[in-house]
C-alpha cells in the first residue's frame, strides 16, 4: 500500500495578496498527519474553502515572522478554539513567536482551551526537530532580511516489504520480519546468512518535501535539500529582477530552477510570486529552463510528494 | 448637489469566516473620505477584490479588540507601508490597540513609514472624537464581553440652500449668505428683518450612518441613534437562539429589527451572522417582522446612507 504524501497550497502570493492570491500556506497531509506550513492572512479562509478540516492539523510550521507568512495564525487559533478544540496543538518557529501570539491572545481575550508547545527553529543551523517511526522534520537555515528556517518532511521507516512466500519456504521466524525490512539479512542458528535480497521486495521509498521559503539564492541549502522528491522554492521574481530580488533577499525563478537542477530533486514547485505578475507563465518558463520538472504554486493545487 | 455618502460591505461573518463571508468590516464613503469600520482577517484581500483603493483610508474605526474585528489591521498597514504610503493614517479604537500593533510591528520587524496617529474611545460614555466642516463622527458605548464602542457618522454642514435670485433682488450682501444657509434670518441696517424662509430652498438635510457591532440587545442605545438615515445593528443569532445570544453579549436579527423600530431610523442593515447559517433568508424575515425597511449585508454591497 502506498503511503499518502501529498502537499495542498493554500497562498502563493509573497507580502500583500492579489484579487486571486493568497499569502504564504501549505497543507502537508503525510500518513494521516496534518501539517499547516506558514500561515499568511486569510490561512483559515482557504481551509474552508477547499474542505480542509482545519482541526486535523496537529502542527504548525512556521519559516519567519514577516506579516504574510503569519498574519493568519491568531485567526486560526480562534477558530479552533471557537469549534471545540481540545486537542494539543504544536508550533515550529522562530523564538519571537510564542510572546507575540501570547501577546494577541490576551489583548483580544481569546479563550483558548487547547493546550499550545512551541518549538523553537535555529535559524544559524539544520536540526531535526521532531521524529517519530513515521516521519522526521527538519529544519534548513536560509538567509534573509529577518531569522527564517525552511522546512523537510521526510517519510521514515522500512523501504522494503516482505518476500512472504520465501520467508516461509526457508523458515524464517516471524520475529526477525521487522529486521529484514529494514535491509538486514538472516542470520541462521548455524551461523549461516541468506542474502536479504531473497526475503524482500522492492517497497515504498521513504519520500521528503522540501520548502524554502523566504530565501536570497543560496547554494548552502543544496546538500540539505539533495534528492528530495519535491522540492518548494519561492521565486518572487523574474530574473530581469534580480538587484531587487537580492536587495530585498528573494529569489528569481531562474535560480530557483538551478538550485533544483544542482539538488536533483524530483520535481520543483514555485510560489510566493510578486503582486506585480497577474499572469505567472513566465515564472514557470523561465524555471524550465533550468529545470524541466518544474511546476506553478496555485491556490487549490495538491501535489503528490 | 447631493453629497456622497455610502456603505460598502467588506465582510459579515460573526467569529469565523465561511466559504463565503469574510469577518466583519466595511468601507465607508463620505465626500471624498474613506472610513474603514472595523477591519477583520481578510479585509485587505476583499478591498482588493472589490477594486478598492486602500491608500484612500484616512480613518480606520474599530469597535473592540475581537479578533474578528482586528485580525485584517497588520496585514493592512503591512500592505500600506509596501506600497508606498506617507499619508498618516488616524485609528479609532480600545486603548489597547496601539500596544497590540506595536508589538505586532515590532515582531515582524515591518516598516511603516508613515504617521499613525490613535485616538482611543471611551467605553463608558457616547463621545464625539472627530468634527470637521464636512462631518463628525461619535461613539455609542455598547455592552459586550470586552469594552466596546458603537460608531456614528454625521453630515455635518448647512442643510439650507440660497434662494438666489431672492437674495439678488431683495438686496442680500454676499457676507450674509453663510449664515442664511445655517438658517439665520436676515437683520438689515435699519433694524428690519426678512425672514431665513424667503431668501432660502430646502437644501440636503444632513445625514448619519450608525454602526452597532457588538452588543447584547440594549435600548439603552436608542437615544444615539435615534433618527439615524442608516442603521447597522448586529444580528448573530435568530430569536430562538436568544439564550445563546444573550450569553455571548450578541443580538438576534427579531431585537435588531425591534431596536431600528425603536430609534425611528431610514433603513436597517444587519450582519455579524453565525456560521451556523449557510443562508440568511430567515435572518432578514425576523428583522422585516419588527422593521419592514430591513435589508442583508452582504459581501461587496453598497448602500447609499
Amino acid at each position: 500500500m502506498h503511503r499518502s504524501f501529498e502537499v495542498t497550497v493554500l497562498g502563493t502570493s509573497s507580502a500583500s495578496p492579489t484579487k486571486t492570491r493568497f499569502p504564504s500556506s501549505q497543507l502537508v497531509r503525510l500518513e494521516g498527519d496534518y501539517f499547516l506550513i506558514d500561515c499568511g492572512e486569510g490561512t483559515q479562509h482557504q481551509l474552508v474553502r477547499l474542505g480542509l478540516r482545519m482541526q486535523r492539523i496537529r502542527y504548525i510550521l512556521i519559516t519567519h515572522l514577516h506579516g504574510d507568512h503569519v498574519y493568519g495564525l491568531p485567526g486560526l487559533i480562534s477558530s479552533m478554539a471557537l469549534f471545540g478544540r481540545t486537542e494539543k496543538l504544536t508550533i515550529v518557529g522562530p523564538e519571537a513567536l510564542k510572546d507575540l501570539l501570547d501577546v494577541i491572545i490576551r489583548t483580544t481575550e481569546s479563550r483558548v482551551p487547547f493546550e499550545i508547545e512551541y518549538i523553537k527553529t535555529n535559524p544559524e543551523k539544520s536540526e531535526t526537530v521532531l521524529a517519530n517511526r513515521k516521519w522526521s522534520l527538519s529544519t534548513v537555515p536560509l538567509k534573509h532580511r529577518i531569522p527564517c528556517t525552511g522546512f523537510i518532511l521526510r517519510e521514515q521507516g522500512p523501504e522494503l516489504r516482505l518476500n512472504a512466500a520465501a520467508c516461509e519456504q526457508m523458515g524464517v521466524p516471524v520475529e526477525c520480519y521487522e529486521s529484514l525490512k529494514w535491509g538486514d539479512d538472516w542470520h541462521r542458528e548455524d551461523g549461516t546468512v541468506v542474502s536479504n535480497t531473497l526475503l524482500t521486495l522492492p517497497g515504498n521509498p521513504n519520500r521528503s518535501y522540501a520548502y524554502i521559503s523566504d530565501t536570497i539564492y543560496d547554494e548552502s541549502i543544496v546538500p540539505h535539500i539533495q534528492g528530495c522528491n519535491l522540492l518548494y522554492h519561492e521565486a518572487t521574481f523574474l530574473h530581469n529582477l534580480l538587484e531587487r530580488a537580492t536587495e530585498t533577499h528573494h529569489t528569481t525563478s531562474k535560480q530557483a530552477g538551478q538550485i533544483a537542477a544542482k539538488a536533483g530533486v524530483g520535481k520543483l514547485m514555485i510560489g510566493h510570486f510578486s503582486s506585480r505578475y497577474s499572469q505567472t507563465d513566465e515564472l514557470l518558463l523561465e524555471a524550465r529552463e533550468q529545470f524541466t520538472d518544474s511546476l506553478l504554486a496555485h491556490e487549490g493545487l495538491t501535489v503528490e510528494v
